[in-house]
């Protein structure tokens, strides 16, 4: 039998599984569960019609191009109208600082591995989104972690790491955030420190990876439009590179998503696109193109907007219902995720160990966290489950927990 | 202005730009241009009608998850449907050796992301296809020329090179080949130099990366089915990673390749594609998955075989008559390509540049081989253009040669 172990490289060798994906086999295989695992959009939101018209008109093979290999940037129409979405969120992006990838991940990816070498220092939140460890520690970065406050990362504790990292002599070129509703706290990072955060770039030489797919959806009774402002909109030095995606809004499905960075930068993932995919699916590109077009984003929104938020209401009262003070969360402004403390004493991966019995699932803190703390943290989503799964997921989180509580009490 | 070339890692400064994919940038902005240059297929043979009611009926919102983020591995039915595919090639693979890939290039990609260490030894054929050599350039490795014959590899001259890498210390992992009509020769590898390769890879403890894009599509006149018999049906050692694709098929726009590797790799593949993409196209993979459970591939075939026949023979019967003996090259059997040697004396960068003049373009033969040759080469790809399109271009790339052997003659 060849051993195949000897031909991985080491990066090969060194790949980091997703904790959310692996989730995903466990949702697959059992029955009547409750996920609050995977950070999947509500699929009963899709405008389906809209979808099922638009490519029934694109198959019709009067555009003989609908199904053929497309430009590596993008479906050009897309990007147009990609750059009028950027626009009304303050952003100004010209066609050569946009490519649309292969959703958001790829953007991940493709900044992992035009700008990362073996050991190059990326900072990230305490805790971050699992998809951009994983896209980074991939490319055998040293994912360094800096501490958040309720208004997101802090700022004082960002200097002292970066300076530290750098006085051991290492690299530090990248942080990356997510701003709005991050994943998984559902923080919301203020408008002062994204305006700080710039000049911090700035100051520290450091690039800017802003990751961005919940900013549409903040729940309007806690948050504004105009507190999701993007750090890119003010970025009059060219530091940050913007990722975001169609994933949340229209549709996961189609893979849509994009990145906006500096000319010469877009120019190298483009080049690194080629080899990786040659493109992304035009036909989705299209679908997606014709669904903003026919206004579907902005006529979506604030559906979305109230039902996303009457589902974390939903779970809100549900978790107090049911556990009292026991589990504590910072009130998500946005997005799709509830940030929960286990009571003292309990550990994520125990809970959930209990909860599957329960046919429940969610994520632990700890897959967050790059300094290996989180175990006293668990992701609960709130954005697929239909709200009386929401209520049942509640009920069965409430045995499993009281069940510890009583246990180690 | 920052300077961003300051933060590339070493990969991202060493990226490699497809020849092809900037022929693609010509051909958008020309007007009246005859493109020999993509292996495109024809998109009017693409069943159109048969993609419409399918999309129809999968968007009819009935199935909440025909456009929710899907398993990273593929979707369960497509991997069976592919299975059996796999099966009428001759090639038993269990699920576990088998993932749907974003077209067959993410197959490529993620062959050199998992095995590739910078440095690391890939041997290629002489000349090669443009995506995989850059895909491994892009990881780093060191890409090694290999001779070949009329049929394919010679296993003299790969034995030698694999030797003498290996004497120079350096490490030698992975033989890159596209053994069926291949890009850009149209060369068919004989059944024969098949078995002695797998016995070869045993004997020097190298994987075989076998990229099967154009089997399908042998011209029955002057190829069997069981003359493409692929390498990895004859694997009992488990030598070879197999890929391959919908996209000469079906249609490239829904990015459906596959890969069929060894169970721990296919794992390690799986592990990877997570932080590259989550998961290919779920929308798309079920578009192909239907297509074939109607049998479409199986339809479709004779159809393809005897069109693109009909278009190489056309291009041949165009090319003599225009150009004589001025131009030569092996008869296609299969596939998408016509492999072209210039007359003595003519370049193809000099020739490509008059040709543009002449509103034609094609790939020039340097852009396949890694030792700097093939500049007596040039790839006309037969594949996408109409009949009388083939006969357009043919006039003009005789003009330009004639005009190009006149003056240095």
């Amino acid at each position: 039998m060849t051993d195949y172990l000897r031909f991985l490289s080491p990066s090969g060798r060194h790949l980091h599984e997703s904790a959310i994906r692996k989730m995903g086999t466990v949702v697959a295989r059992t029955e009547d569960l409750v996920s609050f695992a995977a950070g999947y959009p509500d699929a009963t939101l899709f405008p389906w019609e809209d979808f099922r018209e638009i490519a029934n008109e694109l198959l019709s093979g009067r555009d003989l191009n609908a199904l053929q290999y497309g430009p590596t940037r993008g479906y050009k129409p897309l990007l147009e109208a990609t750059r009028d979405v950027l626009a009304g969120r303050g952003i100004n992006a010209g066609l050569d600082e946009l490519m649309i990838t292969s959703g958001s991940q790829q953007g991940l990816d493709l900044v992992a591995r035009v700008l990362i070498a073996p050991g190059d220092v990326v900072l990230v939140e305490l805790p971050s989104y699992t998809g951009g460890i994983s896209a980074f520690q991939n490319m055998m970065a040293e994912l360094v972690g800096v501490r958040q406050d309720d208004d997101g990362i802090d700022l004082d504790d960002l200097d002292a790491v970066c300076l530290r990292e750098r006085a051991a002599g290492r690299t530090v070129k990248l942080l990356y955030l997510v701003p709005n509703f991050q994943n998984p706290t559902g923080l919301l990072l203020s408008l002062a420190k994204r305006r700080a955060l710039l000049e911090w770039a700035e100051r520290r030489d450091v690039l800017i990876v802003e990751d961005d797919p919940y900013g549409a959806l903040f729940f309007e009774d806690v948050a504004t439009e105009a507190e999701t402002r993007p750090i890119r909109a003010d970025d009059t030095a060219g530091r940050v590179i913007y990722l975001s995606t169609y994933s949340k809004t229209l549709a996961p499905g189609f893979r849509v998503g994009w990145m906006v960075a500096p000319a010469s930068l877009a120019e190298r993932f483009e080049i690194a696109k080629q080899s990786i995919d040659l493109t992304s699916g035009i036909l989705d590109q299209r679908v997606v193109h014709q669904a903003i077009t026919r206004g579907l984003l902005q006529s979506l929104a604030p559906r979305l907007r109230q039902i996303y938020q009457d589902k974390r209401d939903v779970m809100e009262r549900a978790l107090r219902r049911e556990l009292g003070t026991l589990l504590t969360w910072p009130a998500p402004k946005g997005g799709f995720f509830l940030w929960a403390s286990l009571p003292a004493g309990q550990t994520d991966t125990a809970v959930l160990e209990s909860a599957l019995e329960e046919r429940l699932v969610f994520v632990v803190g700890s897959a967050f966290y790059v300094d290996g703390s989180g175990h006293d943290k668990i992701r609960l989503s709130f954005s697929a489950p239909t709200l009386e799964r929401i209520e049942e997921g509640a009920r069965r989180l409430a045995r499993v927990v009281r069940a510890a509580v009583g246990t180690s009490a």
